[in-house]
């Protein structure tokens, strides 16, 4: 196997080939004839004249066993070497493949990449706990106050979005972000990976689910294109439970696009009232939602991916667009739940009139450190909006893997980070 | 202008349709009619019926004015604005299609993209001056520890890309980097991207040259292709000191491939030696080559790429091949060197051999620090190699831009971290 799919290539040879060394695990250089195969289990063979074992293996000390299958859990362990399983060899080729896609898809719909920064001097979007940093205590003293202000790891490129939305009518990135959250949990990661989107001269809410819902049937069609083989083995044998094929939730909408379930949450908020089931968090208006919440919606709706729109304007960040409405005051904000994970994606129109903008940050203190936000309203503004999808998240969903540290090649959490 | 091209659409309107909103740097809505346009400046034009200003502009207080020229340094004061002008505008989808035209090269070559972490806990490659991460001051201090382990922010993925070596026979990663360096030079910034590649199973550097040669003609091609107005932006107005053209120093080689330049690091040192050129360093064989050196060898061989090979062992890293030879002791390394820029990438083959790692391993104290990266050479080692590309320096040489602040969206260096 060289890793380029799951399939192997049967080696046929000689007893006099026959080598100590030629051991489960070893690397080997193999030449002879590649024929037609007389199994039905493949459809070529090569029939060897010379093999030689380039790297050898001690199958006592190598973690994997021939022909056994090792759980996700046991395999963790050993994360200079899982790639070689089955398993993640073929996560690997489905997360290229998924990467590739959404790559694919904005540049197809014209948007421009931008590469936003990893180290920023943002930190109170309040979007959860940071990562601050220094040059290593090692080196030179002086360096202390590197950046002259305190810097971070974001948590977000969506401030940096919205400075290239005054010059380009669509923009993406798809980056590492960061949150140091301590959680050991099957959801949460301390480097994770976002797609982020903005677009200008937005009328609605819907010119955002439009692109999230295109966005995600596009990846997904292109990874069961390319990846069937992989996908199947995880939907077979790596995770079984996964009963909801992805090509069952995902692509059963009747009429494309605009066929995604999409709810309001005052909807949302009577459904899950009416609900006889026994949640940990009790829900009236105003209250944010939780994942038992967004997963018994996901439900309640059959099964498949839902938006939920109009969120509380006291629940949202200060660059949500106000609705402006009446008694309950509500901001254009969205998020698509997906079956198995909940929330997957988040997003909202920002708020792009500068008075209401500056009233708002006025309120919090924050007009002084935004001053550069609020420029963006001064000079040229338009209207806009936007989103940003869990990378991990979406591969969770499609695969139905459990624990996101399975579908992230070296996972950072708290008290763990190898290698 | 709406960021799709350098061009514009000129909007013909009628004098009651004018507005005194209607400023430099406002924006618009216009409805109207494309007509072909009885101008020789453009080929179509919008009859305007209706003209809505949707964001005002005031003239006085935008730092950019109409018709003017801004340089580079100039507009580099605005980083929430520059993306409006021209220039910077034209980088931004260069940057965007040339990102695009290297995932395109490693996709169609049978790569599998890889997302090598930000956090590491590798500390000791020696790449230079490290970031330490923690969590944020102000969130809960019993969080100090909250990898267990020190953490920083990777220098390479390389490490990471030899753990899928073991499991793929091509693998890359493109994505940030980051070197405290205590610099406010045109050259180095704290936050940077790089584009790093191995490929399993190599017989010789030609193996790696062939890739980096490939890769850099595919890109550029591509560039060349889809941005040639916003390239040619650069080439006329922007740099015009850039006087070897990207298609000059590129693509005149004669027959492809193989046709760059390669000279060996002991030929270098000869021709340094010989040469009336007064080096602030002077050279002798085992002597680190200094930016003004590769850019003397780059100009000695006609002003076009060259690559370097076969540096002295004790200049590489622990990793690096041993050559094995004498007596002049040198490691399968390459380095290419770029007009303009000096080196462009960097490589070498990764010693697979387990007994000269180790020996190598132990001579420096390190190899409990790196019994994962020796258990890559105990279980079914490959010969591999690989580079890595520094991709702002890829846009610095074929756009000829000085500064390497000027082709990143968002720089970030020393006492420098705006937005």
């Amino acid at each position: 196997n060289d890793g380029s799919s799951l399939q192997s290539l049967q080696i046929v040879a000689s007893s006099e080939l026959n080598d100590p060394l030629l051991t489960f695990g070893s690397a080997v250089e193999v030449t002879g004839i590649l024929k037609k195969s007389p199994s039905q289990k493949q459809p070529v063979e090569l029939e060897a004249d010379q093999i030689h074992v380039v790297g050898e293996c001690n199958p006592l000390d190598f973690p994997f066993k021939i022909k056994e299958r090792h759980g996700l859990e046991y395999i963790r362990q050993f994360p200079h070497l899982r790639c070689r399983t089955n398993a993640f060899s073929s996560l690997l080729r489905i997360r290229s493949e998924a990467t590739t896609a959404i790559h694919s898809y904005f540049k197809e719909n014209d948007f421009v990449q931008i590469h936003t920064p990893v180290i920023t001097s943002n930190d109170c979007e309040g979007a959860g706990e940071l990562f601050q940093i220094e040059p290593s205590k090692s080196e030179n003293e002086e360096d202390e106050n590197f950046f002259s202000v305190p810097a971070f790891l974001t948590v977000s490129g969506q401030l940096h979005l919205e400075v290239m939305s005054g010059a380009f009518s669509r923009v993406y990135t798809f980056g590492p972000t960061f949150r140091a959250e301590n959680s050991q949990s099957r959801r949460h990661l301390a480097e994770f990976y976002m797609v982020e989107a903005e677009v200008s001269f937005t009328q609605s809410l819907e010119d955002l689910t439009k692109v999230m819902e295109d966005m995600f049937r596009s990846a997904t069609e292109h990874v069961l294109a390319y990846c069937a083989e992989d996908v199947d083995l995880f939907h077979k044998h790596v995770t079984p439970g996964h009963k909801v094929s992805p090509e069952g939730h995902l692509f059963n909408f009747g009429t494309y696009p605009g066929s995604l379930f999409l709810i309001t949450y005052s909807e949302a908020i009577d459904i899950l009232n009416r609900s006889s089931e026994k949640f940990d968090f009790s829900t009236h208006w105003g209250c944010d939602l939780q994942t038992e919440h967004e997963k018994y919606l996901v439900k309640h709706c059959g099964n498949i991916p839902v938006f939920v729109t109009d969120y509380p304007y006291d629940l949202k960040p200060f660059y949500a667009r106000d609705n402006e409405d009446h008694p309950q005051h509500t901001a254009a904000a969205v998020d698509l739940l997906v079956p198995g994970v909940g929330e997957l994606c988040g997003g909202s129109l920002r708020e792009e009139r500068l008075d209401l903008l500056r009233a708002r940050l006025e309120e919090v203190g924050l007009e002084d450190t935004y001053s550069w936000y609020l420029d963006l309203r001064r000079f040229g503004s338009v209207p806009h909006g936007g989103f940003g999808l869990g990378f991990e998240r979406y591969l969770q969903c499609i695969l139905g893997v459990d624990n996101i540290k399975d579908v992230i090649p070296f996972p950072r959490f708290s008290h763990s980070c190898l290698l």
